[in-house]
């Protein structure tokens, strides 16, 4: 069955667009100033990595954050465009076969699998590069005293103590299950810290107090975390088919998550409270943090 | 037989005292502001790719280009150190099964070895990231506009049209020998970059003129040219009875480099004809140069 879709699909998907292109063009153009050459097969390999038909929620929490706001759109979108960057680098490294060995994502090879896992690694490299230089080029038209506090952001929220030091604890927690505590860290980290991120350089971008910015931060690690347990309940409970991908896959694996550890009606009260406690943070702003509230509604429901 | 190391030799080894006390600080402490956590695991693995002896030639270079210009050599350091983490991830990467595929490194196992391939992977993924937010860091104390510039031109040293871009030509060069030009610009990309970065960094932390900035990066293009065939040379007469043919380990793999090509009397008058150059281009600093010059003539003449 078709449906229409809402206004809020036809804005993340209208978003999503205008990502899509600046995200060409900056895989497509160069040498730039100060590059000697761009190799095309490193070039295609990160096209691929990067144009993968994702729905990019991180980029569009930035630009509606930033929105809030009244911050420039432009400079969100490119801010958003260097953290789609750095997620998708780490969904190229973590689906290499040392990592989780993935051969598919999104219907699609993955990049070790298209290309090799030589050209993979660089891909992944290559793109967390790109972020910090799409973060500090002329063309961002923002602040330096923005682009470093963005830069140290973004680094923190990538780095050892936020994305990549998920993994590494996530791949532990393959040789053992952490307990309820390693599990909450670990995903604050894993996927948490980006969407954190997101939403708190919005307010960077738009120049926001530091009051607003540390809202829109508390905000982003509520809806990081019901991210994480709407998928880990998807993975729980939904089949294959609707996924895309192999499920229960993680708890396969021995991974334990929130929804493994106390089943579907503690995950879903669990869920209807972060938004509650969303919708709390951003009550100061009234009606103008609609489109957030409905971002975090949209996350913590979606079903696919 | 021992001889006494000269004063430059020592200058070199205290610079690189202080550059390892300041990586140990900076892969101890944590979690910092914005971190969660810092897996203990994914650390050790970061300070075996780190604090593993090297000469620490590119922060020196960017600490003397910074002293020729009276720039603070505490950012100097900074900068040296962020540097630093992104040459040591190169390697890490570098050295992993699907790419160089090296188990040894200045005689200690890699970190590959060491750890495994995953925590090897994530370690210099966590390396490339540490040097962003060393350089934004407020504890670098340079001015905004300064961290800007910085991070653009270490990561377009970096990224795909710099070193990572040079790594992926040198992997395709194993399936296909490139011209001469082709050996130049990979060469330019895969060691030059960060090289020619090191000297332009100096300037950079100095506030020098732009003048000033574009004598740097000229003098570190000839260096790092220097550097590659002081390189290749050593490679390829490292056993005297096969001098002269392709017997080196990069040219075992059938990469070709431009000492096979031209051979040992070629390459050295090539390289003495760099240092008139590099010579003629810091010609105007007089004697305040004297330093960056011996480092240049270190770089042509090391023999191992």
């Amino acid at each position: 069955m078709m449906t229409q879709p809402t206004a809020f699909e036809t804005r993340l998907e209208d978003n999503a667009a205008k990502l899509v292109a600046l995200l060409e063009e900056l895989l497509s153009d160069g040498p730039l100033a100060d590059e000697i050459q761009r190799p095309p097969r490193l070039m295609a390999a990160m096209r691929h990595g990067v144009l993968n038909g994702g729905k990019r929620l991180r980029p569009f929490l930035v630009i509606e954050s930033a929105a809030l706001f009244s911050g420039n759109p432009q400079a969100a979108l490119r801010i958003g465009a260097a953290l789609e960057c750095v997620h998708c680098y780490s969904l190229v490294h973590d689906d290499l076969p040392a990592m989780d060995d993935d051969d598919v994502r999104r219907g699609k090879p993955t990049v070790h699998i298209a290309f090799d896992e030589a050209t993979a690694i660089l891909a992944g490299d290559s793109l967390l590069t790109l972020a910090f230089d799409i973060v500090a080029a002329p063309e961002t038209d923002l602040s330096d005293r923005q682009k470093t506090e963005l830069v140290l952001c973004l680094a923190r929220a990538a780095g050892i103590g936020g994305m990549a030091g998920g993994q590494m604890f996530d791949l532990a927690a393959e040789q053992q299950a952490p307990d309820e505590q390693g599990i909450v860290t670990l995903q604050a980290m894993k996927t948490g810290a980006l969407i954190r991120f997101a939403c708190e350089a919005g307010a960077i971008v738009a120049g926001a107090t530091a009051d607003d910015r540390a809202r829109l931060r508390l905000f982003g690690e509520k809806i990081g975390l019901a991210f994480q347990l709407a998928d880990d309940l998807l993975d729980l409970t939904a089949d294959p088919e609707t996924m895309g991908k192999a499920t229960g896959k993680d708890a396969a694996r021995g991974k334990g998550t929130l929804p493994a550890l106390h089943g579907q009606a503690w995950t879903e009260a669990k869920l209807t409270a972060l938004i509650a406690e969303a919708a709390n943070i951003l009550g100061v702003y009234g009606d103008r943090a609609e489109i957030l509230l409905e971002t975090a509604r949209f996350i913590a429901n979606r079903r696919h």
